[in-house]
């Protein structure tokens, strides 16, 4: 199989930088531009990023020439890792010049023609594409999104328990990692022996978020879910995986052997349909009672697992859990990777 | 006024270091007896302890012998940082030896006719103490305890809550300093870029305690509160002040105006009758969104006041805070003085 | 005593904050003026500084109103935290119109008519001011400035050395807290589990300032001392105080005691004086021998304080020792206004 | 090929855990045996151990069942993660019995008789081998052992400057990582926002085993290099990796660029031969200025490579080197299987 020819938006922060190292060897994917700011373009890649990541850079992305973040590239289909005030501008531009788009901006998450997608929770949100394209004259090109590193992390533990028992309310206190940020990001300062309260549009974030990924899609538009959730958001000195703190109330009765099995039995279509950065089981559910840990269990399946773990009950609402996932990887470069390929495994790439 | 003569029990660990800070100039109490386990009895204190705070060693204590945690001892008062288990046998042996015994351990915090006490919270209780030694056949002897770390710095927020509006339900996650557990306590690996679930007891212990503290005293016996409580515990690399996100159910509406206000009104006892330790505002409420932070706030009042902020609504309970105090001055030794305190003023001692 | 008005440039960063800090109460000064950047002008000073110290803001300086950092300012003592390259253009406008400039920043500490001073070490390179007035037109106004924070932590501990055997070579490891960097400055993605090279000048800084430090006023000009150093320069994630593992060689033959007993017994000019910073041992001698330690041992003497530990022999020079060194208050802060006190109680001022 | 069974001793400590990881799927070897303290005998594997790694237990040893570190063994060759006083008893019996020991641990180390092995350093010294056997009475049995995790990070930077130019004199400051001290270990109480002294033992070490590394094979006896060093050593909040900024006078001059080529040049018998676990490059040696950092670098050939970087000038002695090597993996359990690979290759196994 040829492989599909793909290009970076913001190739050199950090979530660009995820974006590289999980495409390094991607069987469908080949990263045919990197593009980033003008104070980068023109630039050798290896030169012009700042690299964090203990793997090297790939050698064939370390010796490519920057490019600007705008269309025409060299590719049919574009991962953004855009600024949300960027990306505003940036991502219907390439929708519009016939790219596919796979973003991890926020900048279109609500709007209601595109997608915000999780493969395994809401493949089916795709079929807004139609008329996505139809009415903002895209030919080729259509625009997908996925949500917010906090949100992933907790709708991947909630959409088994949805489907099972039902969810009736959320509570959930994140203790999240600073890679989220980018860099130079979070200040040394604001971290060491320190938690930061986290008040940059975080929790309005994570309360809404889940409930298009939640919501059922009727035609042309998604109904929102009907489930209140409240997010306290918190940054603490980790540097990858957010550990996130969640109170569930179901639909129906429940023993923590059936919140265990449901969990641990998850599967979704990217399992099905067998693609290349679906893990083979979504979530981790591991049974010592001190897990999960970010430094323990945020790499499970190379960062595309997330882990639940310490269900017991909650006097207030039903249920406690604690819940860790990859930020950079599930919850953003991975997310967007594995968005890509479901939009290619159902014909939209 | 001739000084009160005080013993520490456990006076080389890290709660026992700071009684002996927090005593080294007390207008009403002077150290005279530093007792600890029998490894280190015998020894010069400075010798026998692996002093950890910022501040010297006071000197008069530096060159005091250790003695062991047993009566007789060469005071009236003893304080108790002790392992539960050890106070379990320890700390009744003092009070029937005559002993006003105030203690920072858990043995005894479930007792009925032991006051589980905060000055500003539920001073009254102190009146279960006659029939304490009534019962116990203690003649001058008495045992009082004050709560877990994260439960005081909890129930200070919550005391103006509950007596403006009612508070019905409450669900807290903690971000827990690691100077909690003592010395060698947590181990690095556990907290170096990562969150450590904090698995033993905890979480029990800030469900149960409040209840006790904000019951109601009726003749010899406390009647517990009716407050579900549900907690979610955890160790972060934070070396003082626990960090506490609160969702609080109320038992009417309110304004987060009104909320501020009654905060930052609480006064208790201790501040009337202008107790040394008291800080003049028990509780500090940050203007700032994004304060409290352990770092900036746990010292303010010497760590004796508490600080809550980012009080926002809460789409499932009514309200959330952010609370921050110090865990081992607020939270454990500050907390067994100003009780002593509290019975100084009282005529208990 | 009517105080002296004083101003602070660069008021709202971290080593500004130390200045505000530092000066709340101060015998001589009184802070009568706050600039900062054209950005910060015109806001009241609690609302254009992050404030990141844990002591709160002087109620009298926060409702001061920020002014732009040039001439005319509302006073007569500036203390600079500019940075370089803002430095270079502003101090001498202040100099030039009268006031004295007691600078923090590293502009001109290699100018030979500017003393590099820090007043126990080479109180006398005040000397050097009337010719530096003489020479660049200023009738009033003159400028000092303070070594690198780096540089004074080493050079305290150098002194009584060099007094009492003389030092020929000198080989320093700093491990650097990231306060110095200001903020944001170090990102947590760079110290997190993790070491930083320190990159940007350090390490020639620490090369040659002590040797103007050092050296011997002659007439007009300093004769710099002949003493290589060789420095290596990293970051961790510490919070305050510089941690520096120094190999010395000596003029003549010591003991570990007599190195003791020297750096115990050094006293400065500024002891003799009884200037209102300084400490009254400027370097204490922990005895323990995992000692200094930055948490430990940074506040000593309010920050003003140098711990020196660990002497012991040096297979290849002749003597280790681990110094430890408050970086933003003796460092930076508290050196510059440890050197206005100087030039107060010499009559410069 | 059938796989040799081979033993760990300590298999439940964290250098233990990382032999299970890194002999998971080894070529030559299989884990037949796990071996700890009576405490943990009879128990599953799994069960037993507090797992610290991010990567799973390997299934086939969660299973097994501990047994207790002394012969016999279901193995022929063990690998010792003893603690030292252990060791001296234990080791000596297995190899006594017709064991090949391949030990980490300290006790033997400075033994005549014993080689003290790197292989890229000096694969000559198993040639103390058949005196060894020879003096104790061992007819199969032997003992090997590795050095400590700094001076293995140290000596691999060093060993071609040594052949290359020469080394007269070292001067070495570590920042290391509290993975080396085991489990529980190093408080966190003693690395939040702090540096701490290493005051156990390791500067003597650093100081003594270079010269038995770099001594040469004299029949049956090793004369130790004659090399000066002096170390400096600290713990910083560091997961895995340890951090030395090293100062090395070199027997004749060179240049940056050909000290550079030399590093980066360096191969040895482990590459000849195409030892498993030998990394391609034993040196890395990252051109960025800020390089090498533990994190980014700690991992490069799965942690069996040591990176050395920012070589420059020392104004004392000739270079400054910055050198990162992965503590338990080349530095611990990964040291002790490349030894025994060694050992196989050339026929000791």
């Amino acid at each position: 199989m040829k492989k599909i020819p793909v290009g970076i938006l913001a190739a050199t922060g950090i979530v660009g930088q995820r974006f590289i190292q999980l495409l390094a060897d991607h069987p469908w994917f080949e990263i045919t531009a990197v593009a980033a700011s003008e104070r980068s373009a023109g630039k050798r890649y290896a030169d012009a990023v700042h690299w964090l990541l203990p793997t090297p850079i790939p050698e064939r992305v370390a010796d490519m020439t920057v490019v600007e973040s705008r269309p025409p590239l060299d590719c049919a289909l574009v991962f953004s890792a855009l600024p949300s005030d960027v990306a505003r501008e940036v991502e219907p531009a390439f929708a519009a010049a016939g790219y596919v788009v796979s973003s991890n901006a926020s900048a279109y998450r609500q709007e209601p023609d595109v997608p915000l997608l999780i493969p395994e929770v809401n493949p089916d949100h795709l079929g807004l594409l139609p008329s996505q394209q139809k009415s903002r004259g895209w030919d080729h090109g259509c625009l997908v999104t996925n949500p917010n590193c906090s949100t992933i992390t907790l709708v991947m533990a909630l959409k088994p328990l949805v489907d099972a028992f039902g969810v009736e309310q959320v509570i959930v206190t994140t203790m999240q990692a600073t890679s989220g940020a980018g860099y130079p990001g979070v200040p040394s300062l604001d971290v060491i022996d320190n938690v930061l309260p986290h008040t940059d549009g975080e929790e309005p974030k994570m309360e809404w978020e889940p409930l298009k990924l939640l919501g059922s899609l009727n035609g042309v538009e998604i109904t929102l879910a009907d489930l209140p959730i409240s997010a306290h958001c918190h940054r603490v000195a980790v540097w990858d995986g957010h550990t996130e703190a969640v109170s569930v109330k179901l639909g129906r009765r429940a023993t923590a052997d059936e919140l265990r099995q449901v969990l641990h039995d998850f599967r979704g279509l990217p399992q099905e349909l067998g693609l290349p950065s679906a893990p083979e089981r979504p979530l981790s559910v591991p049974a010592a009672e001190n897990r999960p840990q970010p430094r323990l269990d945020r790499d499970a399946a190379g960062g595309m697992a997330t882990a639940v773990g310490r269900i017991r009950p909650c006097p207030i609402l039903d249920w406690k859990l604690l819940v860790v996932g990859h930020n950079t990887v599930r919850g953003a470069a991975g997310a967007a990777i594995l968005n890509a390929e479901l939009m290619k495994a159902q014909g939209y790439l």
